[in-house]
């Protein structure tokens, strides 16, 4: 027995056919799994002209050959698809412990295509799966589905996934929600959209008994999973994120100049402690709550007493949702921005793309472009909680104004004719919180990065400010200078390809312990006897199918670019600073051996990477 | 030539003789420079008997065998005497330059006995060593005197270590401060009062032409300065002190219940941000600051432009200050600590000891066993700037009743025969502002540490909480669960015995490359082959050295002991754990082969250590 990945659901909504797929072992061996092997198999099943929201755009839920394992945070999962905000590859990756719930019944992934008639939801009880009506579920919130689901199965043990009424009225970032902790979001790239173009409202998995899951030596990747968790807490940031949750990092991001601020027009919010982890601590916070096996658990969970943000035990917000809706629009009461935050997790809506193209509508708005006669009537201003509750209530529902916002700040910025270089996006996705002029490899991460603006393709701020480790330097990705740009990109790329391997076994990128130990893990679970340059080579190669993917989608070199409005020098902690991005996007192409005109692989990098196949698809 | 110290400054105050010595190569080479070469010097120098402000105490400034070189924070020295406020082992680390500028002149270390008949200082030129009139410093501040003694000797690159009023006024806890940063004072343990008693104000050194530092192989020494530099920076903890400064971390401090309030009465401070590192941060700091070559600069430079506590560009306080004269008092205006803070360096007093006696008399007189009676009239309340302004104009200047705190907390509590499980102190020494009881590591560092309560000579609670990080963990120093008491022992004494190592090199202990980078730097420097057990002995040696001194002071198995005010269960981060502390002490002497009776090392472990030499002394 091996560990790789081989049994899939393949369901097609249209017949409501569901069938059990084998999956061939060469592919897993190739891909691993997670968004390496479902960007594989989405490669051959989408293309330029599929339409992300209609019935023959592909969505995969994908597990990897770690989930369920003894490993830490080894319970995720990754949907993956063709993006509808973005046209390009989509993915998104959620914490808790849904993928390993699904492994447990015995399934590495759901292949889902087609469109259902009438709202269904997919029900998997250990080795079956069925399709029942959700019309009872239609237009509910994410929690309530929830609730619903167990009530209607009648198990408190359901493992949900689903979406909300965002999802549901494809709202182009809407997410899909697992609701059994906040940090449980497959938040970017409009998933839940795709769920909902396909009238999917959940998927729900009841266990009786688990399956076991593939390991070659099981004894000796017991014994490295309990090294893997120590060594993750022998890192200043874990416990600093155990402490305070990951707003933990709200002060050090705002001394740093990293903290965006009024639409990342400005290069510090003077009152970012108000809205930081110790204000959390101190204030709303009543536990903590983490993913499957870890041993972090920078998850929250907040309680607010009284007043107009009154909330019962509820998940509190993260870094990226604080920094959202609170220095982004300039909101400083952390219990509003907490209860907004839960509204986005209710309706099913990304909290980053949500809070983003709130703060471009109000950045218009102060510039004229937007006026009172396109929003309903609605002064648009900063520093005004109730109007982006509204919003939200509006954007979830396509309502008027909404129905614009719904769209995403691209399409926001086509309509009104804005210059591309006034909207915070890459590829068309929303830039996430931390500005690429305070750590330049985040410029270039965000302009490269393979699911648009990402911090989590390549989380090089945590390179450079140390949080990574000297056990994971080894594979060449360094912290350097954060205002350097020269002989940055090596390091970005390699990070992006350890991180294109992360997303594939699948671990958290909190999780840092020495690459050996993550090599083991692997080596372990699969029987293989792979090394440190194995692991690059794979890493690489992961790397560069999600590249093969966009170029099918129409990418090209030009379209690694960034914005002016993030590249505009700021006073605070960025000192004036700004990337040279052309520079770095050089030594990028160079390092990886991409042709800088067309940003297509040359052929001798794919047959390195063993994916000489794709050569006469993008070379012809 | 190999790079063992052995030029040495002796000088006489009482006959105003200077002389050369010379070392015997072979102690150098056995107990390394810093406080190991120091300590074994002491020991043949004074005895339980010695008055410590007699003129027969002897005060050691030294150097160790990094000194001076490329090696970062390598411009440290170590201050040593036998403690006016303990009675045993004395020691105080001062960052800055001075050390590197002392072996600049030529001299590795200087040994100072007798007193003066009249106040002077020491000028230092070049190989050459003079006692000058100090009458004009008299009673002059800190950093007053240096500006004098710049006039005086007409040079603005003087580097300068000086007492303020509190150490002529022989105050227990006064320091000898280093004007050229804030982190640059040799705060602890009394150094100044020792100083002080001998009537020497300052010592200036004036440098011409920089003399050679010995380094066997200075080129490799170069290289491995420069990856030391960089691993340092590769770590979250060094780029949180260099964003947000020591006090980046009372954030966190706070919320693990590790942040002394109330005279540790209380296990959290609700206004703790108010007086966090991010506070200074957005409200008073201009610059950073930093020492010898030192990539962090955790040191930090405010300005407070009006109101009471106007201040032109100054020095900023680090944590301890920060946490002694705020959270310990309960006051919340960083202002009013940065005043203060600065107060007590113009003075010359530890900051520690002071805020920490400060508290122990307004803990007492809430009691009702201090009135106004003994005050002065003052009455003695918490959040009261004012009032402790007031207090450390009377300490420096031993008036009233400020000449009762100026005799230290223990000394408080005898006169007022207070229990001595209600004084914050370990053998004399007030326990620094790191609660025992958020960090088990650290209840045990402070019973046992060699000067009395101590969080340098094991900082346990930076590797419980992974700033040490993984490349110091081959050592054996473990990050474990802060509450756990059972097994810790082991991991206090090999951090004791390398931050032994540490403060002999001289290093910095903020400063954590992986430890086979440290033993290049030593090898390299001296020619040796050193290896990893070679090390961890040299360390062993250099604590146990220490411990052998008290041993000789009186200290036995008793005095390893912690107040139960710092022990009693407290609401907030710390979850109302207390330590085992017996558990932790029994594992801790059956590690170091120490009779658990006595306290005294076997005969066997000082055989192994090669100190075999005070067997007859501690075993007749």
């Amino acid at each position: 027995m091996n560990g790789y990945m081989g049994k899939f659901l393949r369901i097609n909504l249209t017949d409501s056919t569901i069938t059990n797929q084998a999956l061939d072992p060469k592919l897993a061996e190739k891909f691993v799994g997670g968004t390496g092997l479902a960007c594989r198999l989405l490669y051959d099943l989408v293309d330029r002209n599929t339409d992300p929201l209609g019935p023959k755009n592909v969505l995969i839920f994908m597990t990897g050959p770690l989930t369920g394992t003894n490993v830490l945070t080894a319970g995720r999962i990754e949907v993956c698809s063709k993006s509808p905000l973005t046209n390009i590859w989509g993915e998104a990756s959620c914490g808790g412990n849904f993928g390993a719930w699904l492994r447990f019944a015995g399934f590495d992934g759901i292949i889902i295509e087609g469109r259902a008639p009438n709202l269904v939801y997919l029900s998997i009880k250990e080795d079956s799966a069925e399709l029942k009506d959700a019309s009872l579920l239609k237009g509910k919130e994410t929690f309530e589905t929830q609730a619903i689901l167990q009530r209607e199965l009648n198990t408190d043990s359901l493992k949900v996934m689903c979406i909300g009424p965002a999802g549901e009225r494809l709202v182009k970032y809407a997410c899909i929600v697992h609701p059994d902790a906040r940090t449980a979001i497959a938040g970017r790239t409009g998933m839940g959209a795709v769920m909902g173009s396909k009238n999917l409202k959940a998927i729900a998995i009841q266990i009786e008994e688990k399956k076991a899951i593939p390991v070659a030596y099981p004894d000796k990747l017991k014994e490295q999973a309990k090294e893997m968790a120590k060594a993750t807490m022998d890192n200043f940031g874990s416990q600093m994120f155990q402490t305070l949750g990951t707003a933990g990092y709200v002060d050090m991001a705002n001394a740093m100049g990293d903290l965006p601020t009024k639409y990342f027009t400005l290069g510090e919010y003077p009152d970012a402690y108000n809205i930081s982890g110790a204000t959390m601590q101190e204030t709303i916070l009543v536990k903590n709550s983490g993913c499957y096996r870890c041993p972090i658990r920078c998850g929250r969970e907040v309680e607010i007493k009284e007043g107009k943000y009154k909330l019962s035990l509820n998940p509190g917000p993260e870094y990226e949702t604080v920094a959202s809706f609170g220095s982004n629009l300039l909101i400083k009461d952390l219990k509003a921005i907490a209860y907004l935050g839960l509204l986005c997790d209710k309706f099913g809506m990304d909290t980053i793309s949500c809070g983003s193209t709130i703060g471009f509508a109000i950045y218009l708005f102060e510039k004229g472009i937007l006026t009172t006669t396109e929003t309903d009537g609605l002064e648009l201003t900063w520093s005004d909680p109730e109007l982006v509750e509204k919003l939200l209530h509006m954007i979830a529902s396509r309502q008027g104004f909404g129905d614009l916002l719904a769209e995403g700040s691209k399409r926001l910025a086509e309509k009104f004719k804005v210059s591309p270089d006034e909207v915070a996006v890459v590829k068309g996705l929303e830039i996430p919180f931390h500005d690429p002029r305070a750590y330049f490899g985040m410029a270039l991460t965000y302009a490269v990065s393979a699911r648009g603006a990402c911090h989590c393709q390549a989380d090089h701020y945590l390179a450079t400010i140390g949080n990574i480790g000297p056990g994971v330097y080894p594979l060449g990705v360094e912290s350097t200078d954060r205002f350097q740009s020269e002989g940055k990109a090596k390091s970005v790329a390699l990070l992006e390809d350890y991180r294109a391997l992360y997303s594939s076994l699948i671990l958290c990128l909190f999780t840092n312990p020495p690459t050996d130990q993550v090599i083991n893990a692997l080596n372990y679970t699969l029987g293989t006897t792979y090394d440190m340059a194995a692991i690059k080579r794979i890493g690489a190669r992961l790397r560069t199918m999600k590249r093969l993917f966009n170029l099918k989608m129409g990418i090209t070199a030009k379209d690694d670019r960034l914005p002016q409005i993030v590249l505009n020098p700021l006073e605070g902690g960025q000192e004036k600073h700004t990337p040279n991005l052309p520079l770095m996007l050089q030594e990028y192409y160079a390092y990886r051996k991409w042709d800088p005109a067309t940003g297509k692989p040359t052929k001798e990098t794919l047959e390195e990477l063993d994916l000489a196949e794709f050569i006469p698809d993008i070379w012809n």
